[in-house]
């Protein structure tokens, strides 16, 4: 059992869930709690670290899991310090990174009608986590962001995930103008959501395959990446609210995307 | 200009910006930031503070909403122990509680066509500041809270409003199911959003006067509580999604009704 607060392995959990560059570096990130620890793949997952009070339970609850993996336990003021919330659940993961090629998520094309949604520069963690779980469940077959929109593997935006995190395929690219206009050769339909955007989001049908871009919480797209948008698109609003919240705006267009497609079935 | 941490208008921010209890005592709340300060209503402003680094920039941009009110300069060290963000704005304002009645909201019912939300003890300062504002832009009429949901005037839940706390009537309940067979009562058609409902969120019509059910982030609606409604209704979800965010579900069924009652009308 690790005691000591000053354990190299408990520094590098640190490192990991604090910095980006070392979880790129090792090509892993931390993982907190049963429920996502239960939903990770076990093929994917490279160590396990029990809160000692608790190692006993989690044994019992996840036994099988847990036999073939490489398990540790340590006091709970050490899982306290590597913990990145204020009531830590006992149990951690240090899970390996996915890398996904959008060339083969595009194969799937001819196949079946595709749904994308496009992150510019997103933000804020809870946003962007929330987006995968929401793209999830409106049926999405990736999610594509700009290179500054936030880390997924920030420990924040794994918990907002829900677990999707281990099942949205997803990539970050360094120009979106590239790949919109890539998408749009590959016949799938995109559709800005601006506010300058004369027509109502519901004003087109989705049935065909589709991606949705959406900007920066703070200052909308770009006007050169909407520009490269098939068309603009808004969400008519009420009262004297600017703009959506950003993982507020994508669901609803991923779920009209997803109504359209199931009343166009029925 | 206040230069003492121990003052003490300085200690009564700081006690207002962490207990509700204090803020309820007192029937007022902190709003940080140019933003919502701008868009807080001038007659319910009861004090203002200014971080003295930025205070001549304030006045500036904002002297005719200032020159009528009560405006103090507090020194960055001052201001930034008031404040309740890592990177405070420099102006802080105390705004007076505004208390809705519900009746008076509900006698609007002949005139129009109305929407409510009602929330079931959800718990994220975030999530219920974020379905104010998603309920603002939908035209909903009024968020209705069970006693035991997040307190709205928690200073996360306010700037997730983005200036909707203003501008949307709200109340806490003691009894949601009261609230519901009142609501049923005055005609208005009440939804359950509920994992068990068999009818698909889109298989209902609108237009007429309508409220949605939304339950706590981690157990959903209470059965008893679900069992009030006229209809109990889920969102359709792909994948391995076991729920929705809160905000996200009640942003998907605000944004039905209201697509409807716009295509309805054209």
């Amino acid at each position: 059992m690790i005691t000591s607060l000053h354990n190299k392995d408990i520094k590098a959990v640190e490192a990991l869930a604090a910095k980006k560059r070392e979880r790129d570096r090792q090509g892993l990130f931390v993982v907190e709690g049963p429920k996502m620890f239960g939903e990770a793949p076990a093929e994917r997952i490279s160590r396990v670290y029990l809160a000692q009070s608790v190692a006993e339970q989690m044994r019992g609850q996840y036994g099988e899991k847990l036999s073939g993996l490489s398990c540790e336990t340590v006091s709970d003021e050490v899982f306290a310090k590597m913990s990145d919330t204020k009531t830590p659940q006992g149990i951690l993961c240090l899970v390996r990174q996915q890398h996904y090629n959008i060339e083969e998520i595009l194969h799937e094309k001819d196949k079946k009608q595709m749904l994308f949604i496009v992150l510019e520069d997103i933000q804020d963690p809870g946003n962007l986590g929330t987006i995968f779980r929401t793209a999830e469940a409106a049926g999405a077959d990736a999610v594509i962001m700009s290179s500054r929109t936030a880390d997924l593997y920030n420990p924040k935006t794994i918990r907002s995930t829900m677990g999707s995190v281990y099942r949205v395929p997803f990539c970050y690219v360094e120009s979106l103008s590239s790949i919109i206009m890539k998408l749009r050769e590959e016949g799938v339909s995109v559709y800005a959501a601006h506010l300058g955007g004369k027509a109502a989001y519901d004003d087109y049908r989705y049935q065909k395959s589709t991606a949705f871009l959406i900007g920066n919480e703070a200052n909308g797209l770009r006007e050169e990446t909407a520009a490269c948008a098939d068309a603009m698109i808004h969400i008519p609003m009420k009262g004297r609210v600017e703009s959506l919240n950003a993982a507020v705006a994508s669901s609803i267009l991923l779920f009209e995307a997803s109504r359209q497609r199931r009343i166009g079935k029925s």
